[in-house]
């Protein structure tokens, strides 16, 4: 079942089928965003339950954890810092590599992006495999990061992302979940 | 002559020399960013003028814009529109080319992401050259969009960008200026 709130969001979420390759339903966020009143909601609801802490920093995931994570910085009056792929980040960066489906690619943060012991909160719009956001985790374990939560709009049970963070201690809040996936 | 403002801006961003190649001071606005106080200055700066003017939708460039932009959309309660590079929407695009400094590139919006007669604001960290920012507003203004303002934190204006988006006819905002970069 879901509720009033997830209705809402999975109305504003068109789903594109057979992309970016045959047998796969493509959640498009774009339309989400683009609804000024879900997008207000989406954020309102993602930072709901941490409410009243203490937050120093929103970590956003290239390139759509940006929107989010921008707008919940906004919300939370925090600092916002870029998990980047490899090679975009301009000053001295710490390194972590992930598994795609063929081959390996590495995700970037600067050194100097978070303080040990800053309470930081994770964001991006879907966790799937999780290897992005399971690599994102270990650059913020990395500086010393105390990683409040990961927040995700959309979760796909199935394809075990939630777990990965769960192992290394994180909390994971999602709004949205399409079984099945 | 700085504003305070424009003063606690300036510390806040990181120049790092001689990157991406000798001779470019690249202006870093990840510490800015990182810095809740500044971040939030710099959101409700950048948005400022336009308090009291209906706003539909903020347009994000790819993918500094997706930051600053997605917290102007909350500031803003205003719909978050997407401007990417080539390739990485799901849905049906339109398309406008624009030059590098090497070669040429393209730049998309979704056909539905902007409705005729929407009122816009189109955002991201830096205006140089203006070519991406010009390839955005042409996409704008191919979906009808009415552009309400290009806003920028940084203007290096001895790259000409500012005049390219004026000759479009779309006023040009920016909080910081760089001359002789």
């Amino acid at each position: 079942m879901n509720s009033p709130l997830q209705q809402t969001l999975l109305n504003a979420i068109r789903t594109i089928p057979d992309y970016p390759r045959p047998g796969v339903q493509f959640r498009d966020i774009t339309t989400l965003l683009g609804d000024a009143r879900a997008f207000r909601r989406t954020v309102d609801e993602m930072v709901q339950p941490f409410a009243g802490s203490k937050v120093d920093k929103i970590a956003g995931i290239e390139a759509r954890g940006f929107i989010l994570g921008g707008a919940i910085a906004h919300q939370t009056s925090s600092g916002f810092v870029p998990i980047r792929k490899k090679g975009k980040l301009p000053h001295e960066t710490v390194r972590v590599a992930y598994s795609l489906e063929y081959g390996i690619d590495e995700m970037e943060m600067h050194k100097d992006a978070v303080k040990p012991g800053e309470r930081v909160i994770l964001v991006d719009d879907l966790i799937a495999t999780g290897g992005t956001a399971e690599a994102a985790a270990k650059l913020l374990n990395q500086l010393g990061a105390e990683i409040v939560a990961a927040c995700f709009v959309i979760d796909l049970p199935d394809l075990g992302g939630r777990r990965k963070l769960e192992a290394l201690g994180v909390p994971v809040h999602t709004l949205l979940s399409f079984e099945g996936d």
